[in-house]
């Protein structure tokens, strides 16, 4: 997913850093999953849309191909995290909160990946920067479709939004001709700051509640 | 979506009903996501799927370029309507009701669009007419699932069947050599007596409810 | 589907039987939509859901042609198969279990055909697999999202766990250049006997329920 980048110690590390964020999102899924009576199958591939759903559904979108159609460790670390936190989560409680940092790694990483993906294909900066967010967030939702459950990243803390103003950021920089290393730096970084800290200072965009 | 139509004025002026159907879309989807505690971006990335992904799904199953990859309109204003939506929904009690018409014209003109752009993939009759409802309805259904609904489509006012019944119609002309345009509005005006016959009179197709 | 076997009568008798698992499945789409209050058009796309929505997934996902466009007895097979479960379930009380057998053959011959269609792509062997899992899974989790309910078949009974077997052993019989018809036959049985077996005697998976 992250061989669009020039620079190939960055790629890398990225590529690495990425599978660290693919297997925090599998474990959330198992997490989610196991408030329902699925049995260990059903848990796994819970657990993999969460990790690959959103970078997936980016690429049919784009007519590109899936990027772990051809790579399979991205399937590999989702299922042994899977099996992982599985195992773990009989054994001792363990608090979703534990996947926290992971996962904002993760949403920031794919978010700039997905706006990057989109660059290249030449889309309206509009359309890329919801690419950006559909691969940043589009996996929680289908975890969370999958069990049933109202989507978690619509309801708060910055989550949609963290990806969204980082897929733009990572636009104008681009677009200001900035290197694509430092441009994919900050706004991986703005995403990571405003998520954390909307989780730490518990902070959030309006809502509005039908009266119904 | 609508460049397919070969008279200029006749796709200029579908291209803003389409933009309007779209609009009426969006905001269904902020009410409904209004019903759960969504935040404002949720809302938002629930009223896109509302106005945009009918014709999404039927372009990945068509394999053809997503139609709002190209032309970021159709975001901007799925975006524009579901803010103005959010605005005044918390001002005031918005009642479902007002978004029936445009509802119901986006409906029509979608479900005629996918068809025809099917027909010109050379696709067997019953399939061309199937992305045609599939164009129509699965806005609202993604909607509805997003939101953990059941899908309301599915439930009844003749909504599925008024897009299946105007595409068949469509076909039908169609192969009869009836002019494009010609066909386009029959069949677009018939898809919105029926919905608008069945919502003003309550009918509706029969239904099985299971003893269980 | 099934034009990818070198065996001219396999190729049409797999074809055929096909065709009944699609039935199968789509009866048991209506069934579940029938919990619901679904009007008869909505519980036809639910039914259409549940009985091409895995392979339509694989083939998206590998960049095919969706196996349904072309060929559209697979949408006239579902459609007849939904009015005729209709119909019936309003004259008396239908058993989902009526369907179990051909639901497992369906299962058998989609993961098998699935994995297969992964395999003429070249694709890493585990996606492969999965492949195989999405084509025999994905259409009964569809139809059971759409009816907002948990899916059945991350809920135990061996439902995911007999597809990735077969799919597995396909793969490996592949592998040691086992013939075709035979690879196929074996792993469709082994599925088919995993499934039936657990359903019989109740086998699952170990779960494992969150303590929230």
């Amino acid at each position: 997913m992250m061989d669009i980048f020039d620079y190939p110690a960055l790629t890398t590390v990225m590529y690495w850093i990425t599978l660290v964020a693919v297997a925090g999102s599998a474990s959330s899924g198992v997490l989610e999953a196991g408030k329902k009576h699925f049995d260990l199958l059903g848990m796994i591939i819970v657990a993999i849309a969460a990790a690959i759903g959103g970078g997936t559904l980016r690429d049919v979108l784009l007519d590109r191909t899936v990027f772990w159609i051809r790579d399979q460790s991205y399937l590999l670390v989702a299922i042994c995290a899977a099996l992982l936190t599985f195992y773990l989560a009989r054994k001792k409680h363990l608090s979703p909160k534990v996947f926290l940092i992971p996962d904002a790694v993760g949403l920031s990483l794919f978010a700039v990946a997905g706006t990057n993906a989109a660059l290249l294909m030449d889309v309206p900066w509009l359309v890329a920067s919801f690419m950006g967010v559909i691969t940043g967030i589009m996996g929680g939702v289908f975890r969370d479709v999958l069990c049933n459950e109202e989507p978690l990243v619509f309801q708060g803390s910055l989550y949609a939004t963290a990806a969204w103003v980082g897929a733009l950021l990572y636009i104008w920089l681009r677009y200001k001709q900035v290197d694509i290393g430092l441009a994919a730096i900050s706004a991986s970084l703005l995403i990571l700051i405003i998520r954390l800290s909307a989780i730490r200072w518990d902070i959030g965009l309006p809502k509005y509640q039908s009266r119904e």
